[in-house]
């Protein structure tokens, strides 16, 4: 029987008669599967689960649980078998793991770990003591330096003695000077290749790329990704190795700003945890906070229309149309501020681009708007009681209005950033609403205008009073 | 001096008075950042640059060129430079090289590779038969394989003789056996810290996690990221391996599918090339469908709006508020979908959970929806020539209207993925515009059940005709 093939209740049951076959049966799976069906068992069961298995098959299933998961396991679980799957871990998922746990019980714990295994504990608060989304608190601590003048020999006998002690993936050997100085890498590839007996200064890397401690984890995230790096060490403001940071850390944090990003651009607060995770409240104080503010922006729409009567009084019909302009104001705006805010994440566009932007944004806004103003115009034609003029209005309008959308929509995010604020937060209701307001000021004095030349001519606008 | 604090200028006349100065200058550069210069350089010096390196210099440079900037230079490059850059590049950069290049000049640089390079361009032959976004596009053909029988210090010396031959990473091998099935694979530190004469297949991990190549690559990279693999092997349906896939590229997979998200979420068609680099037709063309497209879909607002215009009519000031109104309808629906398209990308949400997502957003809409209600109702009083029914009737329509947005807003997403569309293609605008003409059919209908009331009892409403 192949444990993947087991559903929760088999498996319950199995554990239930015979704990060791589930056991045996660990060996043939990889640990992620394993957690997949540790989450679907109570927390209970999975809690009896890992304290039964040994602590070093424990930690690799317990550290890819998701945090809410082993926070709910571990209140069940002897704190002994806690901390020996602590010190099991590796160590940035067990900084991770501390991080979750209620500040009381992260300490209570942590105590307990400093006496089975200092070390870990030590890693623990190294890596604690960055802030929460920088290079620092990313990082592994358990990486394998070794002077320079020793032999490649040597730096594989030092590669042998890191990997039994630690579970944390080898990619690198770190050389450092007396004064803990980073002063080259060599990779394991590098090591197989060379002659045993040659020193291993001499097939050192130098030109490391790195990051300092503080840098926040998206750019660390850019730059592993530019350099297409699978390892990349945190270095202090001495040159001294803090710790190192792994590429599938980098994906996490990837895929969890570009929700972010996704989120503010949609108009709701990021979440930090799962949808089915987020409790209800949670939701509604984080997508109440930006509907309030966006519905009282509106308002102004309402003040304008309120303000602008008698313009919409004199054209019969005109306020059939508001909501159509101002919303195709708002779609132009979405697209443009979608186009420049991934443009910014990805890097392909800098705020020093500003002009090159608007200069493109304007002239699309030009195209696109007499476009879709000959379709308006079209339209209105199509109402018997319309006449050209008011198709004129709409046409010239939606000009106007489209420009607008793709240059307020384009131009904003890049203002947000300069001001030092992340451009997504310029969501796409927030630039539709914006762009709302706008419209209706573009469409009556449009319609103004053109009402105005035509009753120097009233001949030619029979339905307007 | 260090290349890397030259800039344009500089570059190009030290590339004219000393060439050898320039090459002896990249030793000392992550080839990522030479290719950052030869971005800033003309397409002509970057090609007599390129011509001049050794190929396996110009090769790492060379692939980390975008894919415009190979095109135009390669064009102005001799072609035995060009085959002999090709022939030091890694496969897959070598295989994307090709796709890139206009289809007569490509056949022919192919087959001036086969006589340089037979295996070379063998490589992108396998690899370029595969669709643009399969597994099999994605792979790199330089893996090391080896009989599983062999010593582990034999598999050594296969990663030796390979590395000398091909550029890619190495960070495992293959066993395969006689039919080339693939047996199990070691990492290199499995090598290292092996007895050297022990059999490889003692030590061969056997459940390994791969791809068929016909698979997607969004899913090829959501299972890497998973099993926070670095390198995965394409097998094919016989266990045979074709290639492996790293995770430099997988980033890049991640990065891409993000983006052409964010720009259908966003309202436009995918982009697939920089900002910059689209061309101005190419974003008319990808922005106006879609314009378009939300255009005639709010023509119902002005249709609807026309058609309950006796509604109107009767309540002064009514029409003052559908601006407002229905985009706060949008506003929840665009909330809604943004956190249901994220939750499926990133796998949170399954199609399966739509009644616990239907029943968790219709409640939140009725909470978000009684709010706003109430904000609203203080608002209209705030106005005296507005009173208590249609104070009530703005309340009660945000109630509708919000709750409207949130369902339909989650549901769209789920009902376009069941039916084998992109999520993503739900965007905000077009849930937006959907929202709209729902908003004003609720307004007009919640006004008219408050106008009957309050026509029975007309003392209470002084300012309705």
């Amino acid at each position: 029987m192949r444990l993947a093939t087991l559903i929760g209740p088999d498996l319950k049951q199995l554990l239930r008669d015979d704990p060791d076959q589930v056991r045996e049966l660990l060996d043939e799976l990889h640990a992620e599967d394993v957690a997949d069906i540790i989450s679907e068992l109570d927390p209970d069961e999975a809690a009896e689960f890992l304290s039964r298995i040994p602590a070093e098959d424990a930690a690799p299933i317990f550290e890819r649980l998701e945090d809410h998961e082993q926070e709910s396991i571990v209140e069940l679980m002897p704190s002994e078998s806690v901390v020996q799957i602590a010190s099991e871990m590796a160590s940035d998922d067990r900084a991770d793991f501390f991080s979750v746990l209620p500040e009381a019980v992260g300490d209570k714990l942590l105590e307990e770990l400093e006496r089975v295994d200092p070390e870990a504990a030590e890693d623990v608060r190294e890596i604690e003591k960055w802030p929460d989304t920088s290079a620092g608190h990313l990082m592994s601590r358990g990486y394998v330096f070794i002077a320079p003048e020793v032999s490649v020999a040597a730096a594989i006998g030092a590669v042998r003695i890191h990997a039994e002690d630690r579970s944390e993936p080898i990619y690198n050997v770190y050389a450092l000077d007396e004064k803990d100085t980073l002063v080259g890498i060599a990779s394991l590839r590098d090591l197989l290749l060379a002659d045993p007996s040659t020193k291993l200064s001499t097939i050192l890397r130098t030109n490391v790329i790195s990051v300092p401690p503080e840098m926040d984890q998206e750019e660390v995230a850019r730059r592993m990704a530019k350099y297409d790096l699978n390892v990349m060490p945190v270095i202090d403001e001495h040159g001294r190795i803090l710790g190192v940071i792994t590429i599938d850390d980098i994906i996490d944090v990837l895929t969890a700003e570009q929700t972010e990003d996704a989120q503010k651009i949609g108009g709701v607060e990021p979440l930090d945890v799962p949808y089915f995770q987020t409790s209800f409240l949670s939701f509604i104080r984080k997508r109440g906070v930006w509907l309030v503010v966006l519905f009282l922006e509106e308002f102004f729409t309402q003040t304008a229309l309120r303000h602008y009567d008698p313009v919409f009084r004199a054209i019969e019909g005109a306020s059939y149309y508001v909501p159509l302009l101002i919303s195709t104001g708002g779609n132009s705006g979405s697209q443009s501020s979608t186009l420049v805010i991934r443009g910014m994440a990805v890097g392909e566009i800098k705020p020093k681009d500003w002009w090159r932007i608007l200069f493109r944004e304007a002239g699309m806004g030009l195209v696109l708007g007499v476009f879709l103003g000959a379709i308006g115009f079209a339209r209105v034609l199509m109402y018997q009681d319309q006449h050209l003029p008011f198709a004129f209005t709409i046409a010239l309008t939606l000009v106007g209005i489209v420009m607008c959308g793709c240059t307020v929509g384009s131009m904003l995010p890049l203002i947000l950033r300069r001001c030092g604020v992340d451009p997504a937060t310029s969501s796409t209701p927030f630039i539709a609403s914006l762009v709302d307001v706008l419209g209706i000021v573009i469409f009556v004095h449009v319609a103004k205008l053109i009402m105005a030349a035509v009753l120097a001519h009233p001949a030619v606008l029979p339905h307007c009073e």
